[in-house]
């Protein structure tokens, strides 16, 4: 039995306005059907090797299931911004409107607590004149916050809203609620989609290979650890420590070392690394030092935590939050080179608000297009308790469920963290036990 | 039998460097064997369509043909300059080095004519200290040209400097002089390895789903389209008219119609449209300008050729060049515009000059330096006549005679164009016969 | 008698909202006096060599002429755009809504053609909320155009509008223009306040020191020299030739070769220069190349007149059109390499409408929101047939006839010139007789 | 007797090279007499208020005092760094050489220290070669510290390396250096010239209208605030926190929040603000949250010192450290909101590394040059123990003792506190008592 089955509402009755529009490009292949798969793996090295488990393809249907004239579709954005939100939301709006005809949209403000029973900030109409410029600005035009009313309330708003499709864009948690919410919605037999588009800015979803925002915030954290190299460089023995986002995964860090070329140690949750001894970051430290006269240090937030251990709290979304590694690094090195009686200069960056804020790159904003118009079409399609994956160049379905089983990690034998270590020289044997 | 094999110049009798150095990252699958593939096509709808071709990946090699210690290598840079060329360089010298240990690698200076008989310009010796900084800056620290001497004066050249590897950076024009250099090698029966690493800031080569430096490309046409766009706001009637880089593939328009979302009117040379008549170009113009006030075109190099006729002329490296289509534009639209007694003003930007010379974006930086250690791996592995590809997510080894027969196109009737269709809201029929 | 002297619309009784409202802060010297004066020359060798002529300061003046609850504004843009138009709009209804409590502030659109007996776009009516982000925009809101209908025309048209303030943003023609608007006002007896806005990205404006816009153009013209440098570098005998607006005076090709420092020959109208010959451009440039390999030259649009004469059309706003000092320089300097059988590869760009389209600079956002409010202070006291001035760090009045009598221009022996000398190390003789 | 005379090493008896190399150029005015006087104050409502006080005027003079031939130069960077020291670096080392053929030119590393008797890291040559791009970068490439050993082990070293000229590139506590540096020379009646060029980000240098790096640093600024704008308007009672630079002097805040428009809070050190109370920046920001729902507070860092104390602890140049306002108001505010069971979401952005380490903008890179050329003119000229101030728009000498008398402040009852009065709409009568 294959295992990234979509659900769906029903059957599809209904002709795609698309059909009659544009018929001559979507002559021939132009609509996709649901058999078709996007193998999971395209590796092999013997064609028997080939295990036939893909995922469902996005695309236009022929048949749909929502009457386009009827539909009221809504937008949620949770969790924490990130560049693209206001990509996505304008690629939602644009794609209801010019292709489907979809006229009611609304915009859910402040997250998931714009769907309590009684929201302190009411849900706004959207229109193409009202998203038409929004991919300039960065954050969410709607608002955002962490933490979900009970699943009962939110179905019960959507149906006192007439929701008939709700677009979940968020993270980890969201895309958690979003599948309760779907199980809320299956429980009362309600006919509500829930389309997920998941944001994250570490691109730790698991089955997802690139998510929106993580190239932009890439190449925000490259321009940090440039003003950390010249901090370093400007200083006797100056050593430029920058925090970057990464609590479970070290994929900002670990791209911006590569993007940037300046750093010398890059800290990851994935690897672990010592602080003190002969193998430990302080000792080498001092080597680079007496060497180079400077260093740089890119460290993910989620790194280093069985050195220092977690704070015990969580955010509102839940999430387990860690002491602040940054801190705790700088006072430690700071402190062991005084011990030794040696001079240090560390100057501590930790920019994570003006990484996330900042508009979309340029292949961002298309990434986050191309998003939006896959989930529109699932949508229309009645499927449900889904997100929209990208795998191997192409756009998919993911089944909700599906995606928390699997986080995405950095695995050190394969290429990012073999370029990392190219790029930094830092020692290879760090995190092997 | 399948087709995608590369050539090797022979048994790979010595254990690479990294096997010692670096034993624990590449444990278990760290290495990469010559049997392994990335499937072409990984797209299905029924696991009996699947064809068991696939492309040989990139990787690491266990063994490998050349003695480091004793090893030349030689990078030669031709055409047109693009965004990321540093970064490519800067990565097969860092990799050669702190990799394989090669410390013998030159520059050819200002292309395939430095390999003439008599060059110009002596080539140079690179080092990592020389390379360190030079992604940050746009071009090539090695200058470039078009045009090629004959391969055996060619080889000759290689086998005076003692060339055991040659990666040539460079469009259509010096793949298809690297595989005739390839040839006239076999023919001597030399030993030594040419690896293309494709550079086409169009995006256009086959086999290839991205090149590097053409992200790049596409955010800067974003900026230039933001520009016309203010200007065609500002005047009444106003059209903002944007030359972008594309021969005989629009993928810039495309996608910088795409990121910018300004766009009401992108013409590539993959869709035809008329200029003239009831459905043609001006004629829609009037109706925008009636009802919106301004517009803004962006229109690739080779777009509209079946309008205007090819120049005759060829450039350096045998290309046709076409007529201006953006000057033949400008001029019929304000021609037609003035016989119809409507006020117009059009401005007419050409910028490729200044989106081919910045340097690369972070993301195009990752990815050159990832292109730069397949292409070290592959050749200190002996592989020649071959290209570094990337292909659904990973890097492959491509014939060189493969990507020569296909050339990359938009295909009209699938994502990128329809995301254009629904972005400018241009006739969907353009191009349809 | 005094030269600069303001007129003014007639007796100040009103007590400005200032007084009650702001107290505190304009306590002391709070308000400015019509009779404190910033000296037009600041320097002196010896004491008795300073001549007491000055300008009006700008200022909140204690009494104004016009009562705010019955005021009418309005806002007129016109010519080419140029960054930070917006801006001065933003700072010119901000400061009308806050300082003033005027409510009555109206946009004419596309230049003075809105002010024409049947304008074909209607003015708009602008509020604080309207114009709170424009300053992020680049161009003008308004829009613009060039040209202007017949005084009495537009001062019908200011009548029947009940325009009390007209604000005239433009350059040397939209000034001329408002002299002979305030001149037909003056004729017919009524009291219509009327306040240039100087607008010249080429800096050139006579007893102005500063022109907003000009130093981001500047920014952006270094920019696209730094393209030109590095595809210079990047072909053997490689020139980069980069054509920068300057019809008159060439402040913004030679500020920006200051700030590139990778400008080798700056050319611009106040300094002649030789083409051929022992001391012409082309032989200097033979030397560079031979020694170098590639060279960079920026020429303003009006450099070089006495070369290819001017082509004898005017633009819309009256300013003669030079014939394309770029593309004749690019044409004769290929001409002659190629006849004394050398090689040469010239790009050649034209950024114009890239470098005026941007958003104004932090800096110029601060001085047009300084300008603007100079403007609204000067409006709300009743002075009129007057710009806003910038002279040594202060702002000023100015009367509009006494610029049109003086153009700035660039004085060849003075601290600019030297520094380009400096940078370029281009021959310094050229331009003397 | 006149308050700002330049002391001089001697008698100028050598004729500048200028004379003969640039003859035309410098004819009639083109050189600067010593006499000749930049007036302090140009503004007067009567005549007769003029006070006949003016700088030394800056520029090249016919006679110099030393001997190019065999001059040596030396150049310190002290404190922290700002945007365009490599400019200045690069315009003394271009200036020197081309203009006055001074071939010996050193660089002093890391700041005053690298003048110590026995230097961590002895000085390098600096050529022309060696500067030519370094303005690209940001930071300084001779490194910096704070604090300065003796002054007789510093002019015991300028003896022994023989330096005739020595430029302090640096702030407050380098000037009070170069000062004392300059009467040990004195006592000694060595013949050393010791000329300051004013660092300061803070723009509080007195007698100084500009400082370099300024204008950048306001740039930086204006995109952080925009950050915490995005995140304001993204969270329910949203508030953006941005601490920047200003220890005694608010220029940077009040300059970004005028860039920017979006700031609502702006405190700087000249002006007091309550935090409780009904006038109270608490109560306040609860008004304007329940009004617009977010808010945006600039803060400079020496804000509100009334309201936390200084710490008691000093930087290595003796500057007082005060504690961290930013922190401070962000636990304040939370404390407050919470107490009264209000929903706040305070984000703080602690920028400073990453405003001060960009290259300098392309107007700062200008004036950089141009006050490089003024400082090596003076220092030609045999003058010493002063600085190279900017008044009016002209470049001047201060004797280093007279700013040290004078620090700049905002004045709250002028120009530039009252367009943050206008932008912000914060009480105007904070600050009064």
């Amino acid at each position: 039995m294959e295992k990234f089955t979509i659900k769906s509402l029903g059957e599809n009755k209904i002709d795609s306005p698309l059909v009659h529009r544009t018929h001559k490009m979507f002559a021939g292949d132009g609509f996709t059907n649901d058999n078709e798969r996007i193998l999971k793996n395209n590796a092999y090295a013997d064609p028997s090797d080939i295990k036939f488990e893909g995922f469902e393809k996005t695309g236009a249907r022929e048949k749909i299931y929502f009457n386009p004239a009827t539909t009221t579709a809504a937008i949620v954005t949770c969790g924490g911004i990130c560049p693209g939100i206001n990509d996505v939301i304008r690629g939602i709006v644009m794609d209801l409107h010019y292709w489907y005809e979809v006229n009611n949209i609304i915009g859910i403000r402040f997250g998931y607590s714009g769907l309590a029973k009684d929201p302190s900030t009411p849900p706004i109409k959207l229109t193409p004149e009202m998203v038409t410029d929004i991919h300039d600005l960065g954050g969410t035009i709607l608002g955002s916050s962490r933490g979900c009313p009970p699943e009962p309330e939110i179905v019960d708003s959507l149906e006192r809203m007439g929701v008939d499709i709700l677009f979940c864009i968020g993270g980890d948690g969201t895309l958690r609620g979003a599948h309760d919410i779907s199980d809320e919605i299956a429980k009362r037999g309600a006919k509500i989609s829930v389309i997920g588009i998941p944001k994250t800015i570490d691109n730790d979803v698991g089955l997802v290979y690139r998510s929106f925002g993580f190239q932009t915030a890439v190449a925000e954290a490259k321009r940090v650890i440039n003003c950390a190299h010249v901090e370093a460089k400007c200083a006797e023995n100056g050593v430029g420590l920058v925090k970057l986002m990464g609590r479970d995964a070290g994929f900002i860090a670990a791209s911006a070392t590569m993007a940037s070329g300046d750093v010398n140690y890059c800290l990851i949750p994935e690897v672990t690394f010592p602080l003190y001894g002969e193998d430990g970051l302080i000792e080498h430290l001092k080597k680079r030092l007496d060497k180079r006269g400077h260093a740089v240090i890119a460290v993910a937030e989620g790194a280093g935590t069985e050195l220092i251990g977690e704070s015990g709290e969580r955010d509102a979304s839940g999430n387990l939050l860690h002491k602040d590694i940054g801190v705790f690094l700088k006072a430690e090195v700071k402190k062991a080179f005084e011990e030794s009686g040696r001079k240090i200069s560390i100057k501590y960056i930790d920019p994570s608000y003006i990484i996330r804020s900042v508009p979309a790159s340029s292949d961002d904003s298309i990434f986050c297009a191309n998003l939006a118009r896959a989930g529109v079409h699932a949508a229309m399609a009645g499927k449900t308790d889904m997100l929209v994956g990208y795998w191997h160049g192409d756009f998919t379905h993911i089944p909700l469920e599906a995606t928390e089983e699997r986080k995405k990690r950095i695995v050190p034998n394969q290429g990012l963290w073999r370029g990392v270590l190219t790029m930094t020289g830092q020692p290879v044997n760090w995190g092997a036990e």
